[in-house]
């Protein structure tokens, strides 16, 4: 049995002790409106941060300010300001002006050391910020800090972009008698093939953990979780994962003396990362079906996820999918199109429980079973190759008419 | 002036003096009905033949066994044989004795040398060809072998999946005082990325060109045509071009006598293929657009070509243009997962005439132009990184919701 304490639809960033949460509505898009549209979280104690960002060569500017900001250790971290209806990617040096004004407004606001907060954006790409509404909005979400609830699903929301829920999750364990939390929130819907990450996920525990080792343990749960899903195959600019360690529980989670205790650790941080991807794909913009597709047995566990990218990047598959067709023909096609060795006389092939393909044979009695499957909102496809030890983990989703009539304008 | 008389829309094949095509209605599909779905080409005098076919693992029987009867010299070629409806793919050993069956059906029909013919076949995948009502359909098309229009436009007809119209090309040039003649005719429609070439295309001409030459030829005029479109972004199983010489002109195409007589054939062959590439990407399952995507100044040709498949295979970037909308931004959001090198200040972007970026800044002066362009049926995306000489031109289509819902069950 775990010895964790997991759970999805929490409150999230505001349950972590040592963390206070705010968020404002300051109109970043312009419609007018109190939609919450900006999002700090903030605390007393300097914390250790990793992060983990897009590897998209036109990442936006926040996304250069965290690099840089996490490069450099002289300046203890404090915390983060977000928001969402607009990227600041493509803007240029001024974007670069834009990012460095917000962290120092929430710097000012939350009476943190310059240079103390990471800034993160996310929404329309190459319109610059409008900071004479931001700012303000800044201001009001420090003062609005809390521990509250209502302050963590508000930060929670105030994140979303074309997501229609806000993504958060909870867990908890004990080490020595102390409990320590770890809590998350993300945001998703479009421009979903993480190359590290989701857009934003933000993350934050009251252990004690020294960078370095956050930042192994972040990039291990961050490869089979965030960057193991896909949407639409897009790459964003601002993709960008943030966990904070502010050390309120006094545990501290050390390899050289508590090797089980960081068992724990990572186990916990999978299973928040992986209930947020999660959250991500089932949100995924104007998509109606979640399919997990684990590709098994090819050569490498490298081909193992081409294959499964192929799969799951498909349009033609997603389109089948939409559609409730179990049309496995597309879906070897893809796989032959990866790259990647491929034996079509060793395929094996199940659709949930149903066995569609053995020895690269279609189980046509079956065809009946199978098209129940893919009429499930959520369901496995396995291929096994017959080849070797490798194997990947895809969430995808399909595409329906209502993700290109939602993209068709801005 | 070009000494290439050249014409789009013709019968196609049938023009080709030497050869002679036909087809025929066998109800491949078993839906009842008088389509045509089978064609056959057939040249009395032996042919040099090069074909170029998908890279796709899963590749198709037809595929194989075009691959091995090309790879062995010991019987010369009389032919082709296609059919529409199926792809005979992921069909197992049953599959390549049904492609052999087929070929020994046209074969024996037409007179010709066992072993003499290739065979083609495009449509669902994973399911066996109906021989029963097939094979009496070859006989038909060779019954009805001719030099007419009608004929070669039948033949053109009858390799179309979810094509709404005939695609075929022509171009003559004279040599010596005597002329060239070189047609062909293509299929294409969904399941288009090819990693060679459409589906399908079909070439022939009447001059003399050894092997290895016709080869090299063929090979270097598919990878600036069929090789450079994309409608899916998905590679089929059974991507195939043939280009057939039967010798009838008299004219020798040879690279030690003649080099002027060679770079005119290269020419005329690059124009036909040219002409068939760019009917496949207009007559794209359902879309509504045809890009012309021009990437130039990358580091090198190869990241050149990896940004334009990443723009033009962009979901985002294509419901965009569907919808009309000049969305730069996730233009250059594309351009920036290609794990190409980019300096986002250095951009340069225009639609047709209209600058949208100079060195890497929005020209937001011209939105109202940009968005005239972007409504265009065909326009171009020139997209200038700056770097060095890599240049890549793809044609790219939209995605339209009706892509989708076509697509959503066999």
């Amino acid at each position: 049995m775990s010895r964790i304490e997991f759970t999805p639809d929490t409150p999230g960033l505001s349950e972590v002790p040592g963390f206070r949460v705010g968020f404002a509505a300051a109109d970043v898009r312009g419609k007018g409106g109190d939609r919450p549209d900006v999002a700090v979280l903030h605390s007393q104690a300097p914390c250790a941060v990793a992060g983990v960002f897009t590897r998209n060569a036109a990442a936006a500017a926040p996304v250069l300010i965290c690099r840089e900001r996490l490069a450099s250790s002289r300046i203890p971290l404090h915390g983060f300001v977000a928001n969402s209806g607009n990227a600041n990617a493509c803007t240029g040096p001024r974007g670069r002006d834009d990012t460095l004004a917000m962290a120092a407004r929430a710097e000012i606001a939350c009476g943190a050391p310059a240079g103390s907060f990471l800034v993160c954006s996310t929404g329309r790409i190459g319109e610059r910020l409008p900071l004479d509404r931001l700012l303000p909005g800044i201001d009001g979400a420090a003062a609005a800090l809390d521990t509250t609830t209502a302050a963590g699903q508000g930060a929670a929301t105030a994140i979303l972009t074309s997501d229609t829920r806000p993504k958060t999750a909870t867990a908890r364990f004990a080490i020595g008698g102390k409990t320590v939390t770890l809590a998350g929130m993300a945001k998703g819907a479009g421009m979903i093939q993480p190359d590290m990450a989701t857009m934003l996920a933000f993350l934050a525990t009251d252990a004690v953990v020294a960078a370095p080792v956050l930042d192994v343990l972040l990039r291990r749960a961050v490869a089979s979780t965030f960057n193991a899903i896909t949407v639409d195959g897009d790459t964003s600019t601002n993709d960008t994962v943030l966990l904070f360690t502010g050390g309120a529980s006094g545990v501290a989670i050390n390899p050289d003396t508590d090797p089980d205790g960081v068992a724990v650790f990572a186990e916990a941080l999978e299973k928040v990362c992986a209930c947020l991807a999660e959250k991500i794909v089932a949100d995924g913009e104007r998509t109606s079906r979640v399919v997990e597709l684990m590709v098994e047995g090819a050569a490498t566990g490298h081909e193992a996820e081409r294959i499964a990218r192929c799969i799951g990047n498909s349009l033609l598959v997603k389109a089948s999918w939409a559609g409730g067709d179990p049309n496995w023909g597309r879906l070897v096609d893809a796989a032959g199109y990866a790259g990647a060795a491929l034996e079509l006389d060793r395929l094996e092939l199940d659709y949930d429980d149903v066995p569609v393909l053995r020895a690269g044979e279609a189980q046509a009695e079956n065809k009946l079973a199978w098209k129940k499957v893919v009429a499930r909102p959520r369901f496995t496809i396995r291929l096994r190759l017959g080849l070797g030890d490798g194997a990947f983990r895809l969430l995808a989703t399909d595409i329906t008419e209502g993700y290109i009539s939602y993209n068709k304008s801005e």
